[in-house]
């Protein structure tokens, strides 16, 4: 049954997300109209997932829903910032009201957990892409960026890392596993859970952010890179779970929390002197981060084991490798 | 050769655009952060071209480029807001240099017409597939709505209407033309020009606004029915370009006129009050715009013809019809 683009977007995507009092006006118009608090800068960020590229082909819609909005909620988090509204641009080879019904879902619930307003978008036909573009404020000046590292600087990542690479490979029917583990790691791959919490709150303790989404020792080499330093992180210092470590071994489950990509998490640094108080303030047993290493002098990222620099094959997931 | 997805950022879009000082954060960071100005609303479009459906796979990748930012410009135009920071989601089969330079400097040229800066993005691999999203500003409460117009408001359009749908059919090798006429028409769907210092100009002169995108005839029903109205248009009130006529004859122009895609003019309501104004502060022989009908109490959109209310097989393209 075929939907017009208009009924499409009346049907699914009007009241989607949450109700939010600074949206002046939301879907249907050519543009969206917001209010942006006073003494805020906006913060603004885009993502695109392709069939086939971020996700399986055959993937659960409601998971690419929440994945789309997920890795925008990610990198909002990483500048600290709040997410406040959301826009859709979706590519679609047919209009599939199961298929809507459960992406929208998917999108959704995790919009109103974090308070997103979906405010406008587009449909389209064509290979299945969607492109989020979420939209956010942080207070004028206390942003979180990759730069604002200094050498000597303490490195911790949030949650655990290489679970959504382990959960990506089972999608794809390369990793065999136990009942139990399966469930876990496939979760981490289609449920992400963005650390937007954590990033507001790591606002005035952390010197420098990035979400780990390409590989942690990629994405540590890049916030090292954008604060003129290097990054040496400990081989035994990565957090790995349960169920990675027992399908994986140790020496698998390592390479794939440095080398894998979607954790999704945030990678940041800490100065010595803010130490103490990032710990009073948010307990790491509470908030689940861990410290992986520091920012060093010499460019690059390494990993140290047993005092030696270990190497790796590649830093990270790039496209157009 | 093959560009890293961070080379091919750092080659082409790092510096492209407009410079602007309210770009606190741009390309490079997880997301942008920007200031808005006080005393504005943020205005936010998203709009994506698909290769195959908004444009002919072989199109020239300037004006793919150009296009893809142009019909958000339009969006914002249709606001009457001005418009300052895009971000660009670029879904590529692959990393072809080319390709690469020609789509950045069709899109930078824009840009840096419409004084945007472009402030983030991604590049992904897959069905070739651009999503821009764009962002501007509009003093509080004085933005152009589709909702705003009244029954008894005059309607206009900008330009002249049509052109753009016989490039398209050029393009496609549907049309045949002289050469004269094909560069004229062609132009028009290549090259679109979004109105936007004419929509900044419609504040507090119009009391509706949206972009044509998708057929006069279904945009000005879009903006009648927001408004509460229904739309009349005058068969021979639609402008048309010398080249559609020629080519066309002015049947066959009215026809496309009325139901042709990607013309990216708009088309306004303004209240009977305000047409002294109107024609004194954006005199129609300059800011080239045509009175083409009325809002009127019976809902849906009608051509009057010599009296008569005229039939249409279709009116605007839909996506998912």
């Amino acid at each position: 049954m075929a939907l017009s683009e208009f009924a499409l977007i009346e049907r699914y995507f009007r009241r989607c997300g949450a109700h939010r009092t600074d949206v002046r006006l939301g879907v249907g118009d050519d543009a969206a109209l917001l209010a942006v608090p006073g003494g805020s800068e906006l913060v603004a960020a885009i993502d695109t997932l392709v069939a086939g590229v971020h996700f399986p082909h055959g993937s659960p819609p409601a998971s690419i829903g929440h994945r789309a909005l997920a890795v925008n909620l990610s990198d909002l988090a990483a500048m600290g910032a709040r997410p406040a509204w959301a826009l859709l641009a979706l590519t679609l080879p047919e209009a599939d009201e199961s298929w809507l019904e459960e992406f929208a879902t998917g999108f959704n619930d995790l919009a109103r957990a974090h308070g997103v307003a979906l405010v406008g978008g587009d449909t389209t036909r064509g290979p299945l892409c969607i492109s989020v573009q979420l939209l956010g404020h942080v207070p004028a000046g206390e942003a979180l960026t990759r730069g604002g590292g200094s050498v000597g600087d303490l490195l911790f990542v949030s949650g655990t890392c290489g679970d959504a690479a382990a959960g990506l490979a089972i999608e794809q029917g390369q990793l065999e596993t136990e009942p139990e583990a399966r469930a876990s790691l496939r979760e981490r791959f289609l449920w992400p859970a963005p650390r937007v919490a954590l990033g507001e709150r790591l606002r005035g303790l952390a010197s420098a952010c990035i979400d780990v989404s390409d590989g942690l020792l990629g994405d540590a080499a890049r916030l090292a890179s954008a604060s003129q330093a290097g990054a040496e992180l400990g081989w035994a210092d990565v957090p790995l779970s349960q169920p990675l470590l027992e399908v994986l071994g140790e020496e698998r489950a390592r390479e794939l929390a440095l080398g894998g990509g979607d954790d999704y998490e945030l990678c940041f640094a800490v100065p010595r002197q803010n130490i103490a108080r990032l710990t009073a303030q948010l307990p790491p047993q509470e908030w689940r981060y861990t410290r992986i290493g520091r920012l060093r002098t010499e460019p690059g990222a390494v990993v140290v084991r047993d005092g030696s620099v270990m190497e790796f094959s590649h830093s990270g997931y790039e496209h157009f490798r």
